[in-house]
C-alpha cells in the first residue's frame, strides 16, 4: 500500500485512479479536489479537500451524488450490478442473507424514503446491522428534507473516508495516550497496570487478529511514559484498555468490598482517524469510573 | 447448601459448626454473635452480628484474632499446617509457587511488619496477586499502628464474609438494575440493546462458566422492564454489561465517526453481596461514558 | 393568566386570539393546530400540535414563516415596525444599543446569510448576547441550506414556546427531584444539606426575585423525601442547588484537605418546560462531581 | 509577612519562634523538624517535616500532643484559657454562642469521646459548623481507638497547616489551570468564555473581598493560554469558575432548549496549598457536566 505522502504527491491521473472511486460513481469529486488543493500531506487533508468539493457543490450535483448510490438491499444488489465496494459493504452488514420478510421491509422503507425525499436512503453500513438500519429508517423518515439531505451527505462522507483508508497508509502523525486519575483521593493514579489490546479493524485483511499491543504501569503523574501507540503502529480499528483498578485501590489501602465492585476495568474504543491524537483517560474511584475522548 | 434462613434459624451448636471457622481459629466470635443476636434473616445479618462482636471486643481479643492468622507464605504454609481455608486462599493468589527470591521478599516484609505492629500482615487475598500483596506491604508499612490494626481487622472481616458465603445460600432479597441516559441529548436512552454476562465467581465450583445471562432492550425511560437478575439467580461474582451505544446513536442520527469511538461498550463489575440491590447505570454520549454504583 | 387546561379547551376563536401570535405573523399555524388536534391538556400538547403543523407544512409555507421574521437588528427595528414580541426580545439581547460598527457587522452578516439561503438568520435570542449572535452567524454560514432551513425552524419553534409560556400557566404535572451519591464510598449520600434557589425567569414580571425556595437534608437513600418543587410552584427559569459536600465528607470522616476542594457545591440549571419531570442529581467525591439531566 | 524562603532558611531560634505554635502547646515538634530537615524551600516542605516528626513520634508523645488540645467548647474556653489560635478557631465555628442545650450536648459528647479513647475529640473547625461537629462526634464514636488516634492526628495536622500558612507567604510554585471538553461532540471546547472569581480565604484579613480575578476565552485546544493564576497571585481560599456553556453550544448549533438546561455553569472549589498545581477542568454537554481535581 502506498503512503499518504505518495498519494498526496501523485499527479492528477494517478490520484484519480486511486481516489476516484471513493465517492460512489462520482469521479468528478476527486478531480476537482486535486485541481483545487493538491498536493496533500495526509489522508486527512485529502479527505477534507474531497468533502470541500461535495459541500460546495450545487444541490443538483449533490443530488446526483446521492442518486448514484444503490438502494440498500435493492434491485441492483439482486441483479449483481453493485460496485465491488458496495457489494462488500452490504455483505458485511448481513444484507446478502435477508429473509423474504426482511427484504420486503427494506424495500418498503426504501420506497417510502425515496418518495418522500427524492434520493435513496444512505447509511455507512460497515459497522451496522439489520436492526440498526431498520431503526435508522424509522428515525430518519421523520426528518425534514433538508436535514436528510445533509444526513445522507454526511453518510456518503463517512463511506468515502472508509474507502480512502484502504487506498493509502495514514501519515504517521497520530498517537494514543492515557491518563488515570483517582477521584477518591484527588490525585494521579500511580503504579496502576494498564494493558492495551487491538481487537480488529474494519477491513478483512488477515493481519488483524486481536492481540495485546502494550503493557504499561502508570507513572507518578498517572500517565504512561509515552504514547501507547504512535506512527505506523497506530491504525484504524477497535482497541481496549484494561486497567487494574481493583489492585490499585487494594494497594492504596482504600476500603473496597471483598469481591471488589471494580477489579479489571475494560474501556473499549474505536480509532477512526489514525493520523490524529486520541487521548483516552480514566477517572476512577472504587465505585465509579468515566472516560471520554480528551485532547 | 443450606439457605440463609436455615442458617439464621439454626440452634447454637449447629450455627457454631457452620460459622465458627469464618474468623480464623476464633470460634468465640460466632458463639457470642449467636448468643447476642440470633435468629438472623440473612447472611448480611449474620455477618453484621459477627463483626459487631469483633469491633466491640477488647484490644487483647482483637490482637489474638489477628495473631491466629498465618503469615502470608510463611512457615506454617511451608510446613503444611494451614487451615484448609487458608491453604486454598494462598494457592489461589499464587503463593504456593513463589520463587526463592519472592519467598525471601515475603519473609522480609512479614518480619518487618510484625516487628513494627506486633501482629501479622493480613490481606484478603482471594482476588490478589503477588504484585498486589508486595505493593500493599509497602503502603501499609508507612501507617501508624492504629491504622494498621483497623486495616487488618477490616481484611479479616472480608475474609470471614467470603467464607460465610460458602456456608449458606444468600437470602433472595438482592437484584441488579440498570438505567441508560443519553448525555448528548439529555434524555433516557430508549431502545438500546444491553447484554449481561456472568464472568465467574470467587469459588472454584464447576457451575461457574462464563455465560450470557440476559439480553435486553431499554424501554422509553432508558431502563430494563424489571431487574436483570434477582433472587437465587443473582450471585456473587464478576459480571459484564455490554451496551449497544454505537448502534443507538447511529439510529438516533447523532453524528459519529465512521469507526465510532464507542460501539459496544462493556461495563465490568463485581457483586460482593447478592442480598443487596446493585444499580449499575450508564451515562453516555458518542464520545464519553461513565458508570457508578447507584441506589 | 389562564390555565393550560382553559387554553386547551378554548374554542377556535379564543384559541386563535391567544396563540395566533406565537409563530411570527403566521396565524395559520395556530388555526390548523386547533382544527387538527384540539382540545389539549397541557402547553406541551399545544406546542407539539403547533410544531406538527410547521414540520408537515410545505417548504413554501416554511419559507414564508421564516421570511415573516425581521432581520436581527435590521431595518424594521430601526423603523419601529417590529411586533411587540420581537421588539422586547431584541431589547433583552442588547440589540437596541449597538455601536455603529456592530450595526454594520450585523447588517453584513444578515445580508450574507440571506443571500446564501434565501431566508433571514433566526436565533432565539432571549438568552443570547451580541457575542453569541455574531458567533452563531459565523458557524451557521458554513452549513448547507437544508441544515440551515431546519436550524431556523428549530429556532422559530423555541421562540414560539417562549411566547406560549406567557399565554397560559403550565399544567401542574412537572416536578424537580434530586439524588446524591457518594462515589468515594459507593453509597447514597445521606444527611447532606441541600438548598434550592430560584434565580429568576426569562420574563420581566416583577415577582421574579431570586429567593431560597427550599432547604432539605437527604434521606438514607440520598434523596429528598419528595419533589423539591412541583405543580404551580415549579416554573420556568434558572435554579441553583447548593450541596453541603464539604460538611458531608467531614462528618463521614473521609480525608479532605483543610480548605476542602469541595465545600458548598452549586449546580445551576434551567427549567424550560415546567410540565416535565427534571431529575438533577449529584455524584460526588471530595475531589470530583458531576450532574446531568436524569429521568 | 516573611516569605517561605526566609522562613525555610531561618536559624533554629527564629524558626521556633515562628512555627513553634503550629502544633498546639507542643514546641518540641518544630524543634525536631528543624534539627532533622532544615533548611526548607517551601511551606510544603516545612509542613512535611513537622508531620514526619509527629508520625514517627512514640504513641506517648502523640497522646501528649492530642491531650494538649482543649475540648471543643469546653471548660478552658469558658474560663478564657485557650491559646489565641484556639479562641479564634472556636469563635469562627460559632462555638462562642452556643445555647445551653447545645453546650450540654457538646459536653456530653466530649465526655463520651474522652472516656472511650483517652484523648479529646479534635476537628479542624475553621470550616466547620455546629451541625458538622455534632455529626462528626456521632460518626467517630463508632470507630476503633486506633482509627480515632489516626483521625485526630490527621486533624491536628490540618490545624497546623492552617496556622503555618499565616506564618509565611507560600513559595511561588503553584498555579491554576483549566481545560474544557465538549463531550457531546468529542472535541475541545474552543472559544468558550471563562470567568474566575476569588470568593475569600480562611483568614480574616481585610484584603479578602470577593473579586473577579480573571476573564478568559478558551483556545482551540479548549485551554486557557496560560495559568489562570500563578505565583503570589495564587493564594489559599475559595474560587469559582463560571463557564459560558449555554452560549458555547448555541454558537456551535448544538440543539438545546429555549431556556437552556446549562447556561452559565459555576464550579466552586477550594485551594488548600497554593504551592501546588491545581488543574480544574470541565467536561460538558448541553445536559451534563463534571469536574475533578486533575493533574
Amino acid at each position: 500500500m502506498q503512503s499518504a505522502a505518495e498519494l498526496g504527491a501523485a499527479p492528477a491521473e494517478a490520484f484519480q485512479a486511486a481516489v476516484g472511486h471513493c465517492y460512489e460513481k462520482s469521479p468528478w469529486i476527486a478531480e476537482r479536489a486535486h485541481a483545487q488543493a493538491a498536493p496533500f500531506d495526509s489522508l486527512t487533508a485529502v479527505e477534507a479537500a474531497l468533502w470541500e468539493v461535495v459541500s460546495s457543490a450545487t444541490e443538483e450535483e449533490q443530488l446526483a451524488l446521492l442518486n448514484a448510490h444503490p438502494d440498500l438491499a435493492g434491485k441492483a444488489a439482486l441483479a449483481g450490478e453493485l460496485t465491488s465496494d458496495s457489494t462488500e459493504e452490504q455483505r458485511r452488514a448481513g444484507l446478502n442473507s435477508l429473509t423474504p420478510e426482511e427484504m420486503a421491509r427494506f424495500t418498503e422503507m426504501n420506497t417510502a424514503y425515496k418518495a418522500k425525499y427524492g434520493f435513496p436512503f444512505i447509511l455507512a453500513i460497515r459497522n451496522a446491522t439489520k436492526r440498526t438500519i431498520l431503526g435508522a429508517y424509522e428515525t430518519r423518515l421523520r426528518n425534514s428534507r433538508g436535514v436528510e439531505l445533509a444526513a445522507c451527505l454526511a453518510q456518503v462522507r463517512k463511506i468515502a473516508w472508509m474507502r480512502l483508508r484502504m487506498v493509502a497508509a495514514p501519515a504517521p502523525t497520530g498517537k494514543l495516550t492515557c491518563h488515570v486519575l483517582d477521584t477518591c483521593r484527588g490525585c494521579p493514579a500511580a503504579n496502576m497496570t494498564v494493558t492495551l489490546r487491538y481487537l480488529g479493524g474494519s477491513s478483512d485483511s488477515g493481519d488483524d487478529a486481536p492481540a495485546v499491543v502494550g503493557e504499561f504501569v502508570t507513572n507518578s503523574d498517572g500517565r504512561l511514559d509515552g504514547p501507547a501507540l504512535a506512527g505506523a503502529a497506530f491504525k484504524e480499528g477497535q482497541y481496549e484498555w484494561t486497567f487494574g483498578v481493583g489492585e490499585y485501590f487494594a494497594v492504596a489501602g482504600v476500603p473496597t468490598s471483598g469481591t471488589p465492585f471494580l477489579a479489571e476495568v475494560p474501556i473499549r474504543f474505536g480509532i477512526d482517524n489514525p493520523e490524529q491524537h486520541y487521548h483516552v483517560p480514566l477517572l476512577c474511584s472504587p465505585w465509579s469510573f468515566s472516560t471520554y475522548r480528551g485532547s
